[in-house]
């Protein structure tokens, strides 16, 4: 059962966490059960200070009691504990899709550490058989959708029933299915330049750590 | 007198159009010439469809009536027309100084061509003496300017009043006092790279002409 998987990788990337900390807070199925531990300790007597990377984690953080901290009067996250959709063997990832990749990747490149936490149905050898999400402006969708055609991807917007869904910054996500993505760091910024494109799911050089809960039970951490 | 210089080499730059294209129409003083000029020849038989970069040229196109194309029904524009607040040797260029660089690099890196027009007084040797607006996302404004800094400019929020200043986007502009910027192309790349910046006001490798309106009544065509 995935849900254990993803609370045993959960739990033991918060056991990490020590008073003082300023902590990021993911978004997600996974990242729910970091919030859930954290808010435990925080019971237990940790004392730190959370930013969530989404409106939906900080109503978890805000229901469990957990302080919170505005991303407006931090210069620096000691921890961020997320999730992601998928983990190649360099830590290289692919996140988004929960629709909150642009506040995530905020998070995560101002964090001395990124904490990755996931069962280990998301580890891959090669990132792209999950659709890369990228989020993009409202303006001029169709030509966007053709600049991302060219690098190799069939892009789809992401809809919330019959409309388009709209994140957190009032953007788009444009699902780009690329089948194999051959090298992350050239093609992230490939995405970024092109004008339409406000952030890309790819996360390059930003985890420090993974950890991947494992069908026997065990967490295999990945440095 | 510059309103005089920029007009002049609005009206060479609006010559060039023919019946059958499909024009972007740029942002700012400069290019007001330009869409007022348009309408002037739409009157006397030119037939073009106009694609707006702003609300407020899509205002001035609607008055004077120029037929407008919705962004959404196009694949490709033939020629934009629009300002720029420093032109280089290489025709590099600076814009945003209006507020539109976001929709404008959009109608730039999809058109066949792209004019540029300006009096005299925006040619340079080196970009960055005017200070290059970058669009962030208003979320976490703090560690955006943070990162801006560690590329080696002084950015300041643009105001409206006494409030932040909003794009058509719904983000803000940060105006990145940079001095003197060594490697444009560089520079633009590692702006993009930073999560939080939708969008930089550095244009390279995007203008075919510059048409510059100079003092003594000539207008300059750089290629």
């Amino acid at each position: 059962m995935n849900e254990n998987l993803k609370k045993l990788a959960a739990e033991k990337a918060v056991e990490t966490l020590e008073s003082g900390m300023i902590v990021g807070l993911g978004t997600g199925s996974t990242a729910y059960w970091a919030i859930k531990r954290i808010a435990e300790r925080v019971w237990e007597g940790l004392d730190i200070k959370g930013v969530p990377s989404s409106e939906r984690s900080e109503q978890f953080a805000a229901e469990w009691e957990i302080p919170l901290i505005g991303i407006e009067e931090i210069d620096r996250i000691d921890v961020t504990i997320d999730g992601a959709d998928e983990i190649d063997p360099f830590l290289r990832l692919i996140k988004g899709g929960g629709g909150a990749l642009l506040r995530e990747k905020v998070l995560a490149a101002n964090s001395d550490k990124l904490l990755i936490i996931a069962d280990e149905s998301k580890r891959v050898e090669t990132l792209g058989r999950f659709p890369l999400p990228v989020e993009i402006v409202p303006f001029a969708v169709r030509l966007t959708l053709n600049r991302l055609r060219e690098l190799g991807c069939t892009p789809t917007v992401r809809l919330d029933g019959d409309r388009p869904y709209w994140t957190d910054n009032g953007n788009f996500i444009a699902d780009c299915q690329f089948g194999s993505i051959a090298d992350p760091e050239w093609l992230a910024v490939q995405l970024n330049q092109i004008p339409g494109v406000v952030e890309n799911g790819l996360f390059v050089r930003m985890a420090s750590a993974a950890y991947i809960g494992r069908s026997d039970g065990t967490v295999e951490i990945i440095k």
